[in-house]
């Protein structure tokens, strides 16, 4: 049963493709945080690089089946995939009706592709560190995209442009409207806008959006486009492909890619700082301590932030200069 | 023009119940977090307590209506309410379709109530402080109620059930099913459920979810009653608020209100310890020594845990004993 927990022979196997293994470090990096550094150290001689995808939009605009869509698309190519899915509703994650799930177990019997999903809680350092260590250690497996997806921006525990080199922003014909999407600041964020569910009609939103688009500039020369799929059919879906490759060879022929990359690190340094820091208040400060001003509180309510002021004034912190 | 920004002559007119004194305050509060304890300082002699309703749900199901309604009622037995809305989607924060906006302004004439709604990002020590602190300003102002009305649990970047000493959940008929609930942790939440829109059916889901209720233990001794509303006819409201008096009782007759309150004061004292950890990080670490790592890291990416545990490794805390 020990072999079970033995790294060593998970990273053997690992990096001779088997999927068993790559679940299984998944679910040590998920439940383990701690075990990631010794994990990663395995990999330091690989140079592979995967280019990260994000579907991001509100509940029920089928987001999971435009990520089964795209991924079987690419499949036929002869690319490899690995998807994760933090979206509590995805059909990924047992959530939404059957008939997504049997559309979705189709495509992830394909030997190219592997599929997790996140709760989008409960996890030891938050959700964003669990993504972006399964992201390396899908670059780490050799897979050519993953696809990150995941519901509407700010109404997620991360955010997703800190993670992902081309956005998709997904959308329905009636789902609330475009103006609304402007305000939750979506139309800031896309590099590429599909109007899913065409069935619906989706002509006017989709000339909405393209109307907001034009009054809007934009950094690094890319004017987001505007697809319209019906994701169960697949129609639409060549068009967006074509999108999706024109964002990656924009970012690519630019310094732009470099920058989201760094990006990327950096959102996963300030993840891992805030970590340490959570690990040293813990050291520093007792639940004790917080049960016991928070009583104090209770009849003193307007003094909440001086006692912590007071509890804080004795934490002294200081860096030590490089030698 | 001075005297705007004057805090001595706010305070004097917030005590005299200046409505426009309140919503003063609460902008400085939202966008000055350092000014709140000095503001709070002027409050230390209030004893008044509000008790704090919070309504949730996925979006759409019409939590602005039923928060509208409720509120109604409690006016009309003389109730002081103050309302905070953290859904982008809401009425009150000018989202969601006209009739509604109009049913909202007619509650929010009343003068015994005050409305205010939030964005749910971009607050300077995050969207929770910023409530915390509002319902900090509700109280001082004497209110004698507080409904906080947020989209669904693990969508919202801060916790309802941490502020709010009654919970209600939220439902529509036919919107996902009741097992999805379940699993996405609703069900743990609600101290009441709520099935609006009952002219769309309903019965199945209430009775879905008192099944999952009858299979449930709980805390306490409160079993969740399941209401079923229409928001906008008002059918259903008295029940509701009958079980939300209910509860209330409950809370006050036992010990749990008290553990609730000081549930809300910890969760607020961490918040501002975060604060604080936060402000020491950036005067350790800078920018430029992040974005240098972050650059590192885009040709070294699996070596990122050793990065940045070099970087965090000549940083020293301790906290001196008191004397």
């Amino acid at each position: 049963m020990r072999r079970e927990y033995d790294i060593d022979l998970l990273i053997g196997k690992f990096k001779e493709k088997d999927k068993i293994a790559l679940a299984r470090l998944i679910s040590i990096i998920e439940n383990h945080p701690e075990k990631a550094s010794d994990i990663f150290k395995n990999f330091n001689h690989i140079k592979h690089d995967s280019y990260i995808i994000g579907i991001t939009g509100s509940p029920g605009v089928g987001k999971s089946t435009l990520t089964g869509a795209i991924a079987k698309r690419l499949l036929k190519e002869g690319k490899s995939i690995g998807v994760i899915s933090v979206d509590p509703t995805s059909p990924f994650s047992g959530g939404a009706f059957l008939g997504d799930r049997v559309r979705m177990t189709e495509v992830s019997l394909d030997p190219n592709i592997f599929i997790r999903s996140l709760a989008s809680r409960g996890y030891r350092g938050g959700i964003s560190r669990a993504v972006l260590d399964i992201t390396l250690l899908y670059e780490a497996f050799g897979m050519d995209f993953i696809i990150i997806e995941t519901v509407g921006v700010g109404q997620s525990e991360f955010e997703i442009y800190n993670l992902a080199y081309t956005i998709i922003v997904v959308m329905v014909p009636g789902y609330g409207d475009a103006i609304q999407m402007q305000k939750a600041g979506i139309i800031e964020i896309g590099d590429i806008y599909d109007v899913n569910k065409k069935d619906l009609g989706g002509a006017d939103i989709a000339a909405h959006i393209d109307m907001m688009l034009d009054d809007s500039t934009f950094q690094g020369g890319w004017r987001p486009p505007v697809a319209m799929t019906n994701s169960i059919t697949g129609e639409g879906i060549d068009e967006l492909i074509e999108y999706l490759y024109g964002h990656k060879e924009h970012l690519e022929l630019s310094e732009l890619l470099r920058e989201r990359k760094r990006n990327r690190f950096a959102y996963k340094v300030r993840e891992l700082l805030y970590y340490k820091i959570d690990n040293v208040l813990e050291s520093l400060i007792s639940p004790d301590e917080i049960k016991e001003i928070s009583k104090t509180a209770i009849d003193n309510k307007f003094q909440i932030y001086d006692l912590v002021h007071d509890l804080f004034s004795n934490v002294k912190f200081e860096r030590k200069k490089d030698d």
